[in-house]
């Protein structure tokens, strides 16, 4: 169709993001539900429909007149708001991207994806890789096809990595996490060497209704409206969010280990603020939401360890944990309850790891995803691969799938190219706080009283009110300049040497 | 399109139902959700999406297409099967139905529904109907205008009734009632002069954490599959279902009534059981599913009461629910709570109505009902209506509109002409109870060791198996020969007189 004017155009421009943001919304609560609440053997049905509105929903974004309305606004740039031009240039992308990947895969994918987070499941709970062996295989098969539609010229899991962080490569990665395994692994064996921290009492009893009852309060404690962010149970916490206010974060409660849903929702409610806050203007347009997994890491994971896991914020914290639990906590003070939560030691599940072993277990999934996307590992041999890596980098044995290379959600999810966005993400969190305490001062006293208000003003204004106008590495460099992983290694030093007293 | 043949014509028929089922289902999960888990200010966004799909979903039901293909499929019903020609017979109802509705009225009472559903929670909470009165104006008046659009020869009422009970009249239901109330009134005075039950334990606090697992006991002894159905917590307790792999019960705690959460899961649990036990053949086409809403009334108030309150079904729960509140039911024994969760007593709640006063609730809304749509009765004016005819009939004073017009969820929903199946059901439900003790002998012995499979399988056999093959009065006259409202009212009577130790 010819265009008469650029307000015509962005008319139409408007009415295809809307319709396509529709079947996303409703695929996205279909798949929470899933998640959250649907029966186990209810899969089938929603394939069938994930099947009918994925087709629905690719035709809407690959539909070939997107492209020629996108020729006509990108010749009339001069007319629009930087809103528009930016909706446009992300609008482009997906239409490019998606155009090159038949129909049929895409379609076959969406309902592979239904099927394999229920096998994914079924594996975890009975540690049984078999399970979900022949699913992997297929993601991967798909993940390697599509990486190529994506970008033809770079190497598969490049594609893959720029899809989570624009322009995030192997190389670059490989120099990070270069410098990270040079800080970490010396410090890492000097934690070792020091006497341990006694945690025990983290794995005492503590019923899922209490834990419940402390989700709440946490969600209170970072300020969470709950009438645009509720809380649900899942086998693995993730956030999901549809627009501003309608936001749902997820924990999974274990009744011998406090401190697991208690970072999962502090984690999760890190992402949730961001999307949160995030400026009204953008919803439903295709700025709405947080910019990249990096920059949503660095969100999550400050509030979760460099916030959540600090003395000021403890000592806020624990009296209220305390009268949650006072049986359980009766022989605990604030300052081993701090030590207990940061206690560094090598083990097996990402989503409990300390700051210190964390970014291993991150350099492991690295390394596998490397070789799983150029071929060199094979689904099958992962399991074993898995444990290698786990007895090599953090020296411990894996004793089953469920607790080794089962424990996430991710790939069965897809997302695969996902995980280094963590590290980056804490190593971008860490230069934050040295930016936000160059401009505030000393942010610590207020944040043992409980009050995060100016720690939350202050990543509104340089992150969260942004949404997804600026690109990760833009919307980074205008909020703290050049990314350097020095802030995050220091921190680290500085945090673990005072805990261990090491020197 | 010209079709070459029966079988094409029918592939491009599953095609279509395809499509239009997967359009239900997404926005059936929006709305699941919206009840069960999400924020409540996620309204806007969700009224966004039900635009656009609904407006999808209309083109696809009223597509002009339909009506050669239905056209072309009568013409050569001998080449259908008797599931084929019932498909096409309930597409062709629908279709006529919905192309008389303009789209942009269809797509504006979705969203409609969608926003009435949260200022009746609002306005509900706030014990304020003038909240909720502009949107049940509005559910009104769209009802009265579909009304004309289903079948203008019929008054309005009738037309809308049509819709919940294919061929229920207000005729019929004049008669009906009249006969119901011909025997209650008295029945209801002796039970009054009769020395009263204390139910006052069932008052005591019971704590929702206890109730939830009271749910999960309750689903266990009706031998609900878990895999298959699962529970949530939602304002107002009901049944969905998305194909019979994929049924979801809600309930509501209250902590100072142990029978209201208790009897909500039984009832819902019957309409579960009738979804589930629906053969596989007809997921997934136009017969999927329970055929009306009195046939599916008949078996979740058949469970409720009929099972739910018998005293052999008590003899063998009892002693479980007392397990898990043994400090509450310390001073209570079987007989007690049997008497207790069966006293009957003029009260505010519908849901919370004995046996006896239940169809007086009924009568309540349906007259005021009938006004509505004649319109006699303004919608401002219905609160008042509704109190005087509690004054009336049940002689009690309503003192607010929470307990009162604001009660039910029904028709913040749009359903308006429900109400009525609930009474039929009954009724249906104790004719049911006479023909499978015809065909079963005594079925109480099995029940009161906790054996319900005979009475489930009788109803598998001659209800729930159907699912939507036959239509209502069919399906009952097949099971139960002609309705005659007297077995529920013997039923009654006799239920009451050995209670009350009437004359």
């Amino acid at each position: 169709m010819n265009y008469e004017s650029a307000a015509q155009a962005l008319s139409s421009f408007d009415k295809r993001v809307e319709q396509m943001r529709a079947y996303s919304h409703a695929m996205g609560v279909m798949a929470l539900d899933a998640s959250t609440a649907a029966p186990r053997l209810s899969a089938e049905g929603r394939g069938r429909t994930y099947a009918v509105l994925s087709q629905v929903r690719y035709e809407l974004m690959a539909d070939p007149e997107n492209g020629a309305l996108l020729a006509y606004l990108e010749s009339h740039e001069a007319e629009l708001s930087q809103i528009q031009k930016r909706a446009v240039q992300l609008f482009r992308r997906q239409y490019e991207q998606l155009r090159r990947i038949p129909m049929a895969e895409y379609v076959d994918y969406e309902v592979l994806l239904n099927d394999s987070q229920a096998k994914w499941e079924e594996a975890k709970n009975k540690a049984d890789f078999s399970i979900f062996q022949p699913y992997l295989e297929k993601i991967v098969g798909y993940n390697r096809k599509f990486a190529v539609y994506y970008d033809a010229e770079k190497a598969p899991y490049d594609a893959l990595l720029n899809e989570y962080e624009r322009g995030l490569t192997m190389e670059t990665l490989d120099k990070f996490f270069g410098a990270l395994k040079d800080a970490l692994v010396p410090l890492i064996a000097k934690v070792k060497a020091a006497p341990a921290i006694d945690s025990s009492f983290l794995s005492r009893f503590y019923p899922a209704s209490q834990q419940e009852k402390l989700s709440y309060l946490l969600m209170d404690a970072l300020d969470i409206d709950k009438d645009r962010c509720t809380l649900a149970e899942t086998e693995h916490p993730f956030t999901t969010e549809f627009n501003n206010h309608d936001v749902r974060i997820t924990t999974h409660y274990y009744e011998n280990a406090l401190a697991s849903s208690m970072y999962s929702v502090i984690h999760e409610g890190g992402h949730a603020i961001y999307e949160l806050d995030c400026d009204d203007r953008y919803n439903y347009t295709l700025l709405s939401g947080g910019v990249s997994m990096g920059i949503h890491e660095s969100q999550s994971r400050f509030y979760e360890n460099i916030l959540g896991r600090s003395r000021p914020f403890l000592s806020y914290l624990f009296p209220k944990v305390k009268e949650l639990f006072p049986e359980q906590l009766q022989d605990v003070d604030e300052e081993l309850f701090y030590r207990a939560v940061n206690k560094a030691e090598p083990s097996l599940v990402r989503t409990e790891a300390d700051e210190l072993t964390y970014c291993m277990h991150i350099i492991i999934r690295y390394e596998l995803e490397k070789r799983l996307l150029d071929g060199s590992l094979a689904v099958r041999d992962l399991p074993e691969a898995w444990n290698r890596l786990y007895r090599d980098y953090l020296g411990i044995d894996v004793p089953n799938d469920k607790a080794g290379c089962l424990q996430d959600s991710h790939w069965s999810n897809g997302l695969i190219g996902y995980f280094p966005s963590y590290a980056l993400g804490s190593a971008y969190g860490a230069q934050m706080l040295a930016c936000m305490e160059r401009d505030l001062g000393d942010i610590w006293p207020r944040v043992s009283q409980g009050d995060l208000s100016h720690v939350r003003s202050w990543l509104k204004e340089h992150i969260h009110k942004y949404a997804s106008l600026y690109e990760p590495d833009e919307l980074f460099r205008r909020a703290c300049g050049e990314f350097d992983p020095k802030y995050y290694i220091d921190y680290l030093e500085e945090k673990y040497s005072r805990l261990y007293n090491l020197k």
